[in-house]
Protein backbone atom coordinates (compact mmCIF):
# COMPACT_ATOMS: atom_id res chain seq x y z
CA UNK A 1 0.00 0.00 0.00
CA UNK A 2 1.09 3.79 -0.71
CA UNK A 3 0.97 6.81 1.13
CA UNK A 4 0.86 10.10 0.69
CA UNK A 5 0.76 13.62 2.42
CA UNK A 6 -0.67 16.26 -0.13
CA UNK A 7 -1.67 19.83 0.01
CA UNK A 8 -5.89 19.54 -0.20
CA UNK A 9 -7.08 23.36 -0.47
CA UNK A 10 -5.88 24.94 2.75
CA UNK A 11 -4.51 22.25 4.87
CA UNK A 12 -2.55 18.94 4.08
CA UNK A 13 -3.81 15.34 4.21
CA UNK A 14 -2.96 12.06 3.84
CA UNK A 15 -3.90 9.90 0.82
CA UNK A 16 -3.98 6.15 -0.64
CA UNK A 17 -2.26 6.09 -4.16
CA UNK A 18 -3.71 3.69 -6.10
CA UNK A 19 -2.67 3.98 -9.72
CA UNK A 20 -2.85 7.26 -10.96
CA UNK A 21 -5.17 8.53 -8.27
CA UNK A 22 -4.58 9.85 -4.81
CA UNK A 23 -7.53 9.26 -2.12
CA UNK A 24 -8.19 11.08 0.43
CA UNK A 25 -8.46 9.61 3.61
CA UNK A 26 -10.49 11.49 7.13
CA UNK A 27 -7.98 10.82 9.84
CA UNK A 28 -4.35 9.33 10.04
CA UNK A 29 -2.97 6.11 8.68
CA UNK A 30 -1.32 5.79 11.86
CA UNK A 31 -4.62 5.53 13.75
CA UNK A 32 -7.79 5.15 12.64
CA UNK A 33 -8.74 6.59 9.28
CA UNK A 34 -11.64 6.65 6.56
CA UNK A 35 -10.94 6.90 2.62
CA UNK A 36 -13.27 9.50 1.89
CA UNK A 37 -15.17 9.91 -1.66
CA UNK A 38 -12.50 12.34 -3.37
CA UNK A 39 -10.23 11.14 -5.36
CA UNK A 40 -7.40 13.55 -7.48
CA UNK A 41 -5.26 12.57 -10.30
CA UNK A 42 -1.78 11.90 -8.54
CA UNK A 43 -0.13 14.57 -11.16
CA UNK A 44 -2.60 16.99 -10.30
CA UNK A 45 -1.49 17.12 -6.16
CA UNK A 46 1.11 18.55 -4.52
CA UNK A 47 2.65 16.40 -2.90
CA UNK A 48 4.11 16.96 0.94
CA UNK A 49 6.85 15.74 3.11
CA UNK A 50 5.32 12.32 3.79
CA UNK A 51 5.01 12.56 7.56
CA UNK A 52 6.47 15.02 9.91
CA UNK A 53 8.02 13.05 12.73
CA UNK A 54 7.62 13.56 16.62
CA UNK A 55 11.32 12.21 16.89
CA UNK A 56 13.35 12.29 14.09
CA UNK A 57 16.33 10.02 14.15
CA UNK A 58 19.46 9.10 12.02
CA UNK A 59 21.86 6.24 11.91
CA UNK A 60 24.78 8.41 10.24
CA UNK A 61 27.94 6.18 10.19
CA UNK A 62 26.21 2.44 9.40
CA UNK A 63 28.28 1.54 6.03
CA UNK A 64 31.36 0.39 5.67
CA UNK A 65 32.46 1.59 2.48
CA UNK A 66 31.06 5.14 3.48
CA UNK A 67 33.14 5.00 6.65
CA UNK A 68 36.47 3.90 5.25
CA UNK A 69 35.83 6.85 2.54
CA UNK A 70 34.62 9.61 5.17
CA UNK A 71 38.05 8.60 7.32
CA UNK A 72 40.35 8.57 4.12
CA UNK A 73 39.22 12.37 3.26
CA UNK A 74 40.14 13.61 6.60
CA UNK A 75 43.02 11.58 6.18
CA UNK A 76 42.20 9.66 9.24
CA UNK A 77 41.96 6.06 10.50
CA UNK A 78 38.29 4.33 9.89
CA UNK A 79 35.85 3.79 12.88
CA UNK A 80 33.15 1.65 12.39
CA UNK A 81 30.53 2.01 14.95
CA UNK A 82 30.67 -0.66 17.71
CA UNK A 83 26.96 0.00 18.40
CA UNK A 84 23.67 1.29 17.03
CA UNK A 85 23.82 4.12 18.45
CA UNK A 86 21.35 6.43 16.82
CA UNK A 87 21.55 9.94 16.34
CA UNK A 88 19.08 12.62 15.18
CA UNK A 89 18.24 15.63 12.67
CA UNK A 90 15.61 18.42 12.86
CA UNK A 91 12.12 18.57 11.17
CA UNK A 92 12.97 22.18 10.04
CA UNK A 93 15.37 20.96 6.71
CA UNK A 94 12.58 18.78 5.47
CA UNK A 95 11.31 19.37 2.09
CA UNK A 96 8.98 17.37 -0.59
CA UNK A 97 10.30 15.55 -3.40
CA UNK A 98 10.60 17.87 -6.17
CA UNK A 99 11.33 21.28 -3.25
CA UNK A 100 14.70 23.20 -3.93
CA UNK A 101 17.89 22.15 -2.04
CA UNK A 102 18.91 25.54 -1.01
CA UNK A 103 22.65 26.08 -0.40
CA UNK A 104 23.41 29.22 1.53
CA UNK A 105 26.10 31.51 0.13
CA UNK A 106 28.43 30.94 2.95
CA UNK A 107 28.70 27.14 2.44
CA UNK A 108 31.63 25.42 0.94
CA UNK A 109 31.59 23.68 -2.07
CA UNK A 110 31.86 20.49 -0.52
CA UNK A 111 27.78 20.01 0.18
CA UNK A 112 26.73 16.27 -0.65
CA UNK A 113 23.58 14.25 -1.01
CA UNK A 114 23.52 10.92 1.11
CA UNK A 115 20.89 8.51 -0.26
CA UNK A 116 18.98 6.80 2.57
CA UNK A 117 16.57 4.20 2.86
CA UNK A 118 14.00 5.51 5.41
CA UNK A 119 11.70 3.44 8.31
CA UNK A 120 8.56 4.70 9.38
CA UNK A 121 7.29 3.75 13.17
CA UNK A 122 3.79 3.04 12.68
CA UNK A 123 2.71 1.64 16.44
CA UNK A 124 4.00 3.07 19.79
CA UNK A 125 6.98 0.87 20.70
CA UNK A 126 9.01 -0.10 23.42
CA UNK A 127 11.33 -3.01 24.75
CA UNK A 128 10.84 -4.89 21.57
CA UNK A 129 13.16 -7.27 20.11
CA UNK A 130 14.78 -7.96 17.12
CA UNK A 131 12.69 -10.54 16.01
CA UNK A 132 9.42 -8.76 16.70
CA UNK A 133 10.94 -5.36 15.42
CA UNK A 134 9.83 -4.82 12.05
CA UNK A 135 6.20 -5.60 13.39
CA UNK A 136 6.18 -1.76 14.83
CA UNK A 137 7.09 -0.50 11.74
CA UNK A 138 4.67 1.23 9.24
CA UNK A 139 6.76 1.51 5.57
CA UNK A 140 9.31 3.29 4.30
CA UNK A 141 10.53 6.01 2.70
CA UNK A 142 13.27 7.67 0.74
CA UNK A 143 15.68 10.08 2.26
CA UNK A 144 18.12 12.59 0.88
CA UNK A 145 20.85 13.09 4.25
CA UNK A 146 22.00 16.51 2.95
CA UNK A 147 25.73 17.44 4.01
CA UNK A 148 27.84 20.29 4.50
CA UNK A 149 31.19 18.72 5.49
CA UNK A 150 32.86 22.16 6.31
CA UNK A 151 30.75 22.53 9.21
CA UNK A 152 30.14 18.86 9.96
CA UNK A 153 33.64 18.64 10.79
CA UNK A 154 34.22 22.26 12.22
CA UNK A 155 30.91 22.99 14.13
CA UNK A 156 30.32 21.45 17.72
CA UNK A 157 27.50 20.15 16.72
CA UNK A 158 25.84 18.51 12.93
CA UNK A 159 23.16 21.44 13.59
CA UNK A 160 24.25 23.49 10.30
CA UNK A 161 25.88 21.04 8.26
CA UNK A 162 23.02 18.30 8.24
CA UNK A 163 19.80 20.57 9.50
CA UNK A 164 20.31 23.56 7.59
CA UNK A 165 16.60 24.58 5.84
CA UNK A 166 15.90 22.44 2.95
CA UNK A 167 18.84 20.32 3.73
CA UNK A 168 16.62 16.87 4.31
CA UNK A 169 14.15 16.09 1.35
CA UNK A 170 11.92 13.15 2.40
CA UNK A 171 9.36 10.83 0.11
CA UNK A 172 7.75 11.02 -2.21
CA UNK A 173 5.62 8.78 -0.63
CA UNK A 174 5.57 5.97 2.35
CA UNK A 175 5.45 1.80 0.71
CA UNK A 176 4.14 -0.52 2.90
CA UNK A 177 4.63 -4.50 2.65
CA UNK A 178 8.37 -4.15 2.02
CA UNK A 179 11.35 -6.96 3.32
CA UNK A 180 13.88 -3.98 3.82
CA UNK A 181 16.83 -6.57 3.54
CA UNK A 182 16.10 -6.49 0.05
CA UNK A 183 16.12 -3.17 -0.89
CA UNK A 184 18.80 -1.16 -3.03
CA UNK A 185 19.16 2.51 -3.36
CA UNK A 186 20.91 4.12 -5.94
CA UNK A 187 21.68 8.07 -6.09
CA UNK A 188 21.87 9.67 -9.78
CA UNK A 189 23.25 12.98 -10.05
CA UNK A 190 22.16 14.95 -12.83
CA UNK A 191 20.60 11.68 -14.60
CA UNK A 192 24.60 9.98 -14.02
CA UNK A 193 25.02 7.00 -11.86
CA UNK A 194 26.66 7.87 -8.72
CA UNK A 195 26.60 5.37 -6.14
CA UNK A 196 24.42 2.16 -5.51
CA UNK A 197 24.26 -0.19 -2.38
CA UNK A 198 22.58 -2.88 -0.96
CA UNK A 199 20.10 -2.10 2.02
CA UNK A 200 21.67 -5.70 3.40
CA UNK A 201 25.05 -4.08 3.39
CA UNK A 202 24.13 -1.88 6.48
CA UNK A 203 26.51 -2.94 9.94
CA UNK A 204 23.14 -2.47 11.61
CA UNK A 205 19.88 -3.45 10.09
CA UNK A 206 16.76 -1.69 10.43
CA UNK A 207 15.27 -4.19 13.64
CA UNK A 208 18.82 -4.05 15.44
CA UNK A 209 18.22 -0.51 15.63
CA UNK A 210 14.92 -0.69 16.49
CA UNK A 211 15.28 -3.20 19.20
CA UNK A 212 18.12 -1.62 21.09
CA UNK A 213 16.56 1.60 20.57
CA UNK A 214 13.47 0.66 21.94
CA UNK A 215 15.67 -0.59 25.18
CA UNK A 216 15.88 2.62 25.84
CA UNK A 217 13.56 5.25 24.27
CA UNK A 218 10.09 4.74 23.45
CA UNK A 219 9.26 4.69 19.81
CA UNK A 220 6.09 6.50 18.28
CA UNK A 221 3.61 6.18 15.33
CA UNK A 222 5.27 8.47 12.88
CA UNK A 223 8.54 8.80 14.69
CA UNK A 224 11.29 8.37 11.29
CA UNK A 225 14.73 6.62 11.45
CA UNK A 226 17.19 7.14 8.44
CA UNK A 227 19.19 4.24 7.74
CA UNK A 228 22.70 6.00 6.72
CA UNK A 229 24.51 5.65 3.22
CA UNK A 230 27.33 3.92 1.78
CA UNK A 231 30.50 5.19 -1.17
CA UNK A 232 31.66 8.39 -1.24
CA UNK A 233 29.73 11.36 -2.14
CA UNK A 234 30.48 14.01 -4.69
CA UNK A 235 29.48 17.53 -4.45
CA UNK A 236 26.17 19.27 -5.52
CA UNK A 237 26.24 22.38 -6.92
CA UNK A 238 23.80 24.85 -8.25
CA UNK A 239 21.75 23.88 -11.10
CA UNK A 240 22.41 20.18 -10.37
CA UNK A 241 19.20 17.79 -9.62
CA UNK A 242 19.85 14.71 -7.61
CA UNK A 243 17.68 11.56 -7.55
CA UNK A 244 17.55 8.71 -4.95
CA UNK A 245 16.17 5.74 -6.51
CA UNK A 246 14.62 2.82 -4.16
CA UNK A 247 13.01 0.28 -6.75
CA UNK A 248 9.88 -1.21 -5.01
CA UNK A 249 9.39 2.47 -2.90
CA UNK A 250 10.01 5.28 -5.73
CA UNK A 251 12.48 8.39 -6.93
CA UNK A 252 12.68 11.26 -4.65
CA UNK A 253 14.36 13.83 -6.86
CA UNK A 254 15.40 17.43 -6.13
CA UNK A 255 16.64 20.68 -7.75
CA UNK A 256 19.95 22.20 -5.77
CA UNK A 257 19.80 26.03 -5.59
CA UNK A 258 22.68 28.09 -4.43
CA UNK A 259 21.95 31.27 -2.68
CA UNK A 260 23.54 34.63 -4.27
CA UNK B 1 1.08 35.87 31.79
CA UNK B 2 1.40 32.51 32.84
CA UNK B 3 0.61 29.49 30.16
CA UNK B 4 0.09 25.91 30.82
CA UNK B 5 -1.16 22.50 29.16
CA UNK B 6 -3.45 20.37 31.06
CA UNK B 7 -5.46 17.15 30.73
CA UNK B 8 -8.97 18.17 30.11
CA UNK B 9 -10.89 15.28 29.99
CA UNK B 10 -9.87 12.86 26.83
CA UNK B 11 -7.39 16.03 25.55
CA UNK B 12 -4.58 17.88 26.29
CA UNK B 13 -5.95 21.81 26.74
CA UNK B 14 -3.78 25.00 26.81
CA UNK B 15 -4.96 27.39 29.30
CA UNK B 16 -3.64 30.68 31.24
CA UNK B 17 -3.16 30.64 34.66
CA UNK B 18 -4.37 33.69 36.91
CA UNK B 19 -4.00 33.01 40.40
CA UNK B 20 -5.16 29.65 41.71
CA UNK B 21 -7.15 28.94 38.53
CA UNK B 22 -6.66 27.66 35.13
CA UNK B 23 -9.17 29.08 32.45
CA UNK B 24 -9.12 26.59 29.31
CA UNK B 25 -8.45 28.14 26.01
CA UNK B 26 -9.53 26.88 22.40
CA UNK B 27 -6.93 27.17 20.27
CA UNK B 28 -3.50 27.52 20.87
CA UNK B 29 -1.84 30.28 22.59
CA UNK B 30 0.90 30.05 19.43
CA UNK B 31 -1.85 31.13 16.82
CA UNK B 32 -5.34 32.06 17.87
CA UNK B 33 -7.15 31.57 20.82
CA UNK B 34 -10.33 32.49 22.71
CA UNK B 35 -10.75 32.01 26.52
CA UNK B 36 -13.43 29.91 27.13
CA UNK B 37 -16.08 29.62 30.20
CA UNK B 38 -14.16 26.48 31.44
CA UNK B 39 -12.18 27.35 34.77
CA UNK B 40 -10.25 25.08 37.55
CA UNK B 41 -9.02 25.22 40.50
CA UNK B 42 -4.94 24.52 39.39
CA UNK B 43 -4.22 22.28 42.11
CA UNK B 44 -7.21 20.31 40.67
CA UNK B 45 -5.83 19.57 37.52
CA UNK B 46 -3.06 17.49 36.15
CA UNK B 47 -0.32 19.77 34.04
CA UNK B 48 1.21 18.32 31.58
CA UNK B 49 4.81 18.80 29.44
CA UNK B 50 3.82 22.59 28.47
CA UNK B 51 4.49 22.45 24.84
CA UNK B 52 5.44 19.29 23.08
CA UNK B 53 8.05 20.78 20.35
CA UNK B 54 8.45 20.89 17.04
CA UNK B 55 12.31 20.52 17.52
CA UNK B 56 14.11 20.47 20.43
CA UNK B 57 17.41 22.44 21.02
CA UNK B 58 19.89 22.61 23.49
CA UNK B 59 22.79 24.41 24.00
CA UNK B 60 24.69 21.65 25.62
CA UNK B 61 27.86 23.47 26.85
CA UNK B 62 27.03 27.01 27.78
CA UNK B 63 28.35 28.01 30.82
CA UNK B 64 32.32 28.63 32.54
CA UNK B 65 32.11 26.43 35.11
CA UNK B 66 30.08 23.64 33.97
CA UNK B 67 32.37 23.06 31.08
CA UNK B 68 36.00 23.15 33.48
CA UNK B 69 34.15 20.81 36.16
CA UNK B 70 32.74 18.69 33.44
CA UNK B 71 36.40 18.32 31.88
CA UNK B 72 38.04 18.60 35.10
CA UNK B 73 36.38 14.86 36.01
CA UNK B 74 37.56 13.39 32.77
CA UNK B 75 41.04 14.65 33.28
CA UNK B 76 40.67 17.21 30.15
CA UNK B 77 41.70 20.41 29.75
CA UNK B 78 38.55 22.41 29.52
CA UNK B 79 37.54 23.36 25.63
CA UNK B 80 34.82 26.38 25.90
CA UNK B 81 32.30 26.77 22.62
CA UNK B 82 33.97 28.94 19.94
CA UNK B 83 30.47 29.80 18.68
CA UNK B 84 26.53 29.28 19.54
CA UNK B 85 26.63 25.84 18.05
CA UNK B 86 23.24 23.94 19.01
CA UNK B 87 22.43 21.13 19.87
CA UNK B 88 19.51 18.42 19.55
CA UNK B 89 17.24 16.77 22.17
CA UNK B 90 14.61 14.22 22.15
CA UNK B 91 10.64 14.20 22.74
CA UNK B 92 10.22 11.09 23.70
CA UNK B 93 11.92 11.80 26.97
CA UNK B 94 10.06 14.71 27.73
CA UNK B 95 8.27 14.20 31.77
CA UNK B 96 5.77 16.98 33.18
CA UNK B 97 6.24 18.59 36.51
CA UNK B 98 5.94 16.00 39.24
CA UNK B 99 6.67 12.81 36.93
CA UNK B 100 9.27 10.11 38.50
CA UNK B 101 12.50 10.44 36.63
CA UNK B 102 13.26 6.63 35.51
CA UNK B 103 16.67 5.52 35.78
CA UNK B 104 17.13 2.17 33.74
CA UNK B 105 18.31 -0.82 35.54
CA UNK B 106 21.68 -1.06 33.54
CA UNK B 107 22.34 2.83 34.11
CA UNK B 108 25.64 3.48 35.93
CA UNK B 109 25.76 5.78 39.37
CA UNK B 110 26.27 8.86 37.73
CA UNK B 111 23.13 10.08 36.86
CA UNK B 112 23.06 13.51 37.05
CA UNK B 113 20.77 16.58 36.99
CA UNK B 114 21.19 19.52 35.22
CA UNK B 115 18.72 22.76 35.84
CA UNK B 116 18.47 25.18 33.02
CA UNK B 117 16.38 27.83 31.74
CA UNK B 118 14.19 26.92 28.36
CA UNK B 119 13.11 29.81 25.74
CA UNK B 120 10.11 29.10 23.77
CA UNK B 121 9.59 30.48 20.68
CA UNK B 122 6.32 31.98 19.48
CA UNK B 123 6.81 33.24 15.88
CA UNK B 124 8.18 31.50 13.40
CA UNK B 125 11.92 33.54 12.16
CA UNK B 126 14.32 33.02 9.84
CA UNK B 127 17.66 35.30 9.54
CA UNK B 128 16.42 38.11 12.92
CA UNK B 129 19.04 39.96 14.49
CA UNK B 130 20.54 39.84 18.08
CA UNK B 131 18.41 43.21 18.47
CA UNK B 132 14.92 42.07 17.60
CA UNK B 133 15.82 38.01 19.16
CA UNK B 134 13.90 38.22 21.69
CA UNK B 135 10.46 39.47 19.89
CA UNK B 136 10.50 35.61 18.26
CA UNK B 137 10.52 34.39 21.98
CA UNK B 138 6.72 33.72 23.67
CA UNK B 139 7.86 32.79 26.95
CA UNK B 140 10.17 30.78 29.36
CA UNK B 141 10.08 27.50 31.38
CA UNK B 142 12.46 25.60 33.09
CA UNK B 143 14.23 21.88 32.11
CA UNK B 144 15.99 19.57 33.71
CA UNK B 145 18.58 18.04 31.23
CA UNK B 146 19.11 14.38 33.39
CA UNK B 147 22.06 12.88 32.20
CA UNK B 148 24.23 9.13 32.69
CA UNK B 149 27.61 10.60 31.89
CA UNK B 150 29.25 6.61 31.23
CA UNK B 151 26.43 6.82 28.16
CA UNK B 152 27.01 10.45 27.55
CA UNK B 153 30.94 10.00 27.10
CA UNK B 154 30.97 6.08 26.01
CA UNK B 155 28.47 6.18 23.56
CA UNK B 156 28.90 7.46 19.40
CA UNK B 157 25.80 10.12 19.92
CA UNK B 158 24.03 11.27 22.89
CA UNK B 159 21.40 8.97 22.56
CA UNK B 160 20.53 7.42 25.42
CA UNK B 161 22.96 9.51 27.50
CA UNK B 162 20.58 12.47 27.47
CA UNK B 163 17.15 11.23 26.04
CA UNK B 164 16.53 7.82 27.78
CA UNK B 165 12.55 7.68 28.40
CA UNK B 166 11.92 10.62 31.38
CA UNK B 167 15.55 12.41 31.28
CA UNK B 168 13.91 15.67 30.37
CA UNK B 169 11.42 16.98 32.38
CA UNK B 170 9.81 20.19 31.24
CA UNK B 171 7.47 22.78 33.02
CA UNK B 172 5.46 23.54 34.96
CA UNK B 173 4.22 26.39 32.66
CA UNK B 174 5.61 28.96 30.32
CA UNK B 175 5.62 32.25 31.59
CA UNK B 176 5.41 35.42 29.28
CA UNK B 177 7.24 39.02 29.79
CA UNK B 178 10.61 38.10 31.55
CA UNK B 179 13.72 39.03 30.82
CA UNK B 180 16.04 36.51 31.22
CA UNK B 181 19.24 38.53 31.51
CA UNK B 182 18.35 38.91 35.51
CA UNK B 183 17.01 35.61 35.95
CA UNK B 184 18.60 33.20 38.17
CA UNK B 185 18.32 29.40 38.69
CA UNK B 186 18.69 26.73 41.46
CA UNK B 187 18.71 23.56 42.35
CA UNK B 188 17.62 21.46 45.21
CA UNK B 189 18.15 17.78 45.88
CA UNK B 190 16.59 16.81 48.59
CA UNK B 191 15.75 20.50 49.69
CA UNK B 192 19.18 21.13 49.76
CA UNK B 193 20.51 23.93 47.29
CA UNK B 194 23.01 22.17 44.93
CA UNK B 195 23.43 24.48 42.47
CA UNK B 196 23.22 28.66 41.90
CA UNK B 197 23.84 30.78 38.99
CA UNK B 198 22.63 33.40 37.18
CA UNK B 199 21.61 33.48 33.55
CA UNK B 200 23.46 36.39 32.60
CA UNK B 201 27.16 34.48 33.04
CA UNK B 202 25.84 32.04 30.12
CA UNK B 203 28.90 31.91 27.50
CA UNK B 204 26.39 32.66 24.73
CA UNK B 205 22.83 34.92 25.38
CA UNK B 206 19.24 33.66 24.18
CA UNK B 207 19.32 36.33 21.42
CA UNK B 208 22.72 35.06 20.42
CA UNK B 209 21.49 32.05 20.18
CA UNK B 210 18.63 32.68 18.48
CA UNK B 211 20.29 35.19 16.17
CA UNK B 212 23.14 32.76 14.83
CA UNK B 213 20.66 29.66 14.47
CA UNK B 214 17.78 31.80 12.73
CA UNK B 215 20.95 32.29 10.07
CA UNK B 216 20.52 28.99 9.16
CA UNK B 217 17.61 27.27 10.30
CA UNK B 218 13.97 28.43 10.46
CA UNK B 219 12.73 28.29 14.13
CA UNK B 220 8.51 27.95 14.37
CA UNK B 221 6.28 28.42 17.23
CA UNK B 222 6.71 25.67 20.31
CA UNK B 223 9.99 24.97 19.75
CA UNK B 224 11.95 24.98 22.90
CA UNK B 225 15.90 26.02 23.07
CA UNK B 226 17.42 24.67 26.59
CA UNK B 227 19.98 27.30 27.47
CA UNK B 228 22.51 25.01 29.14
CA UNK B 229 23.38 24.87 32.58
CA UNK B 230 26.34 25.81 35.31
CA UNK B 231 28.44 24.14 38.04
CA UNK B 232 29.05 20.65 38.61
CA UNK B 233 26.18 18.43 39.39
CA UNK B 234 25.95 16.00 41.96
CA UNK B 235 24.23 12.26 41.22
CA UNK B 236 21.06 11.72 41.64
CA UNK B 237 19.62 7.86 43.23
CA UNK B 238 16.43 6.15 43.80
CA UNK B 239 14.01 7.91 46.22
CA UNK B 240 15.12 11.36 45.97
CA UNK B 241 13.47 14.55 44.71
CA UNK B 242 15.34 17.28 42.46
CA UNK B 243 13.72 20.55 42.58
CA UNK B 244 14.93 23.21 39.45
CA UNK B 245 13.54 27.06 40.69
CA UNK B 246 13.90 29.84 38.42
CA UNK B 247 12.16 32.48 40.84
CA UNK B 248 9.67 34.39 38.35
CA UNK B 249 8.99 31.51 36.37
CA UNK B 250 8.08 28.63 39.39
CA UNK B 251 9.85 25.46 40.48
CA UNK B 252 10.18 22.48 38.72
CA UNK B 253 10.30 19.21 40.88
CA UNK B 254 10.52 15.74 39.74
CA UNK B 255 11.25 12.44 42.20
CA UNK B 256 13.76 9.88 40.97
CA UNK B 257 13.10 6.27 40.58
CA UNK B 258 15.50 3.53 39.53
CA UNK B 259 14.09 0.21 37.98
CA UNK B 260 14.69 -2.75 39.53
Amino acid sequence: MRWCRFQDKEAASYGIIEGDDVIAISGSPFEQYQRTGERHPLNSVKLLVPVIPPTFYAAGLNYREHVIESAAKRGEEPKFPPNADIGYRANNALIENGGAIVIPKDASEVVQYEGELVAVIGKRCKNVSEAEALDYVFGYTIGNDVSERRWQHGDRTLWRGKNTDTFKPMGPWIETDLDPATLTVAVRLNGREVASYRVADAIFSVQTFISRMSQYVTLYPGDVIWMGTDGAPENMKHGDVVEVDIPGIGVLSNPVVRER
